[in-house]
């Protein structure tokens, strides 16, 4: 699947945390209260360098099912949070950290799957469902989603639950249940996710200006 | 089950994501942070007119298990958000529609199951769960809840997870599990929406003041 945070066409986006509240606020968090992550129409983007599309402003930072650190440098090659630096900890709150600040950031997604790890091959059909940050170091996500096929009109579905670990080479989750085709069925998923998005070159063909995260699924069914 | 929202009675109420902030400021999105969707105690309702039972601050609009545009359509004949005329985009962030704004919308739900499509028809028990807006262009909630059966204390339970494609004719929702009677089921339910509510004409007993979504669940079990 395609996880893709910010940009043109998004198809995931923080609904609570810090990092909801930092993207519409343009400030760092705790400074104002929560919001809804969406892109701020008055707001003039201070620290991009491509036309606004990807910025400070509508990117969740911190957050994807890439892991938390890679996506900060990721995005601009500095560990900013809408544009103030925050490595030194300066202005975040005594004890905190990065990590420790994404930990219970929810974000809801409606990610393409694809038989290839590209975004324009094959569309498999829809990824729809939610990840929480739910580790206090920011390793990890619990995932709750449903892979919806399209072929059959979306009739055939295997919704998975369990924990992403961001910093481990592979994680499984679970399959909590199916329908048509998929009905009773068991087992489980080994994924993997490869970082992709704006000015990264491990991925070698992207298409989107958002920050792109690709999660490979291997599924084991019985059923 | 009958899903309400706003009113004298809701049975939901949406926690995360635009709808939640403009419901509590009154105002439209990104005129103020985000709150929880509760009763403006102090706020008096402009728009209103019926006493206030049913009002632009209390009413999530465009949430629901009914869809989007529908709902808001339903609320007043016109495309308002918390009063303000929407529709033109004039105040929305470019590129934004409602359905846009809507994706990541989160919505807690206690709502009756009865026997028939009528609120007051014979109580079974209650549905407790949430459900999320996970689709980008607003058709579709991913829904996690579990029914619980009034006989015998609430001690028989089914679980349900899944996506609800609020355009579809039908959906099918996986099941996770069961309690009491139900322990170890499997299988899948079919969920099909009716929108009711204020002003609405299409169900012919409405006794709720708030925007009602009736969702008839038919559950095909293996246990």
């Amino acid at each position: 699947m395609h996880d893709i945070l910010g940009g043109s066409n998004p198809t995931a986006r923080a609904v609570t945390g810090v990092v909801a509240n930092a993207a519409l606020s343009g400030q760092l968090p705790f400074a104002k209260p929560n919001g809804a992550n969406l892109p701020v129409s008055n707001g003039v983007p201070s620290n991009s360098n491509n036309n606004g599309i990807l910025n400070n402003n509508n990117v969740p930072l911190l957050v994807g099912l890439g892991g938390t650190t890679s996506n900060i440098l990721h995005n601009n090659g500095n560990n900013l949070l809408n544009g103030l630096p925050v490595a030194n900890g300066g202005q975040l709150p005594s004890g905190s950290s990065l990590q420790m600040l994404m930990f219970g950031t929810m974000t809801v997604m409606d990610n393409e799957l694809t038989e290839g790890h590209e975004l324009g091959s094959g569309l498999l059909g829809k990824a729809q469902g939610f990840y929480v940050a739910s580790a206090v170091d920011g390793t990890s996500q619990t995932m709750a989603f449903t892979a919806m096929f399209e072929s059959g009109g979306y009739k055939d579905s295997i919704s998975f639950f369990g924990v992403h670990r961001t910093a481990a080479s592979e994680s499984h989750l679970g399959v909590m249940g199916g329908t048509g085709k998929y009905v009773n069925a068991r087992g489980y998923a080994v994924v993997k996710t490869y970082t992709g998005g704006s000015g990264n070159s491990q991925q070698p063909h992207q298409f989107t200006d958002g920050l792109e995260t690709v999660m490979e699924c291997t599924v084991y069914l019985s059923y």
